[in-house]
């Protein structure tokens, strides 16, 4: 049976993976928005972002008044701690899905993203969500692995980061400027996004293991580089 | 005569005092950099902000054993954990002066700013380093007053970053789509700084009087508002 402590305890790691599962929802939500200008999706984005607020509000003051209360020291403490910096990371994502949604809206009726960057922005988009998918998953599990995992996918993002830059830069670009900052400022925003997830992760295996995952990751890096080669190929 | 427990407190502060001044040097001298296309400047700037990151380690490390050993409560603990916070604000906008820094030396021998942003990217720049200052400022001296100011600045610094989206969005805009990826990358940096400076001292305030900067603001708002409006005329 666990103790009141313990359920509290608990209760937050909930809350981690509440505020998780809603700000992979609303960046999945927002990038649909703003591929089909749908207003209405972009608002209710907008909207569901307080949602996402209060809860961390809510989670902060139980994390103080547990502090407070109990007194925790040693694992407990680091757990309280960086559950307050991973509440952090998420609410912040929360904005960020939010200023997908706005961005959305300031184009309305028009369409911000152009045809042909339609498919990198929905695979940016949808892989954003899945490694916050990912990282609630690590929050539930504790996986190690699948935390280390999250860094790979996170190279990805790079990637179509760097083709939507490629797109800017190409010399046909026949979108003009407001468009191409419209699209830098959602590359950063997708970018930035997946860095907030990978952060939660990264937090967790230092929960577990005690060590940063940078560490951990010089450690297996080979296997891991030799692994993602063998997929390439 | 001060405790060792108090001691510690306090050199908590002092770090992140230190903090606040060496990230307001790093946007000073980032801007500096990316207007002369000066590169070594620009190293120095990267180079530096590994010490505001072991900075910021070293404050967590201490702010964490500070709460396992003397496992402080009511003001003390809202103290410790508000400073965790702040150390992440501050973590965070070194590492946008570096991002500054990085876009001097990506574009190096070339400027990446045109001449006819130079003003206002200087004026961003030279404001984004004030607003540090005073976060700093606040830090010491708990100036309720001054961390109000903040607000005000920050609402400067959208004005600019208005100005500068005006240059981008101008018909006769003709330095091509590079410079304007860069121009509204910078312009996120600028403003993102602002923010978490504005962050500390809305923290400091949270802190000194137990509500936070916004419920304040709004009691005191239409005061503030007929001020600057006799200011602007």
């Amino acid at each position: 049976m666990r103790d009141a402590y313990h359920e509290e305890l608990d209760s937050i790691g909930d809350s981690l993976v509440e505020m998780a599962r809603m700000v992979g929802s609303a960046i999945g939500r927002a990038t649909t928005a703003i591929l089909d200008s749908d207003l209405k999706l972009a608002e209710s984005v907008i909207e569901a972002d307080q949602k996402v607020d209060d809860l961390q509000h809510d989670l902060e003051a139980r994390a103080i008044a547990l502090l407070a209360r109990q007194q925790p020291v040693a694992t407990d403490l680091r757990i309280v701690v960086t559950s307050l910096r991973m509440s952090a990371d998420l609410e912040r994502s929360g904005d960020l899905a939010q200023h997908v949604a706005k961005l959305t809206r300031l184009r309305y009726p028009e369409r911000a993203i152009p045809q042909d960057l339609h498919a990198t922005i929905l695979e940016m988009g949808q892989l954003a969500q899945r490694l916050m998918a990912k990282a609630a998953e690590v929050l539930v599990t504790k996986d190690v692995d699948l935390a280390l995992q999250l860094e790979q996918d996170d190279d990805a993002m790079d990637l179509l980061h760097r083709t939507l830059f490629q797109h800017l830069m190409d010399e046909r670009w026949k979108h003009g400027i407001e468009t191409a900052v419209d699209v830098t400022l959602l590359g950063r925003y997708y970018e930035r996004y997946a860095d907030h997830a990978v952060a939660v992760a990264k937090r967790v295996v230092y929960l577990v293991t005690g060590e940063h995952a940078d560490e951990l990751q010089a450690d297996i890096q080979p296997e891991i580089q030799s692994v993602s080669g063998a997929e390439g190929a």
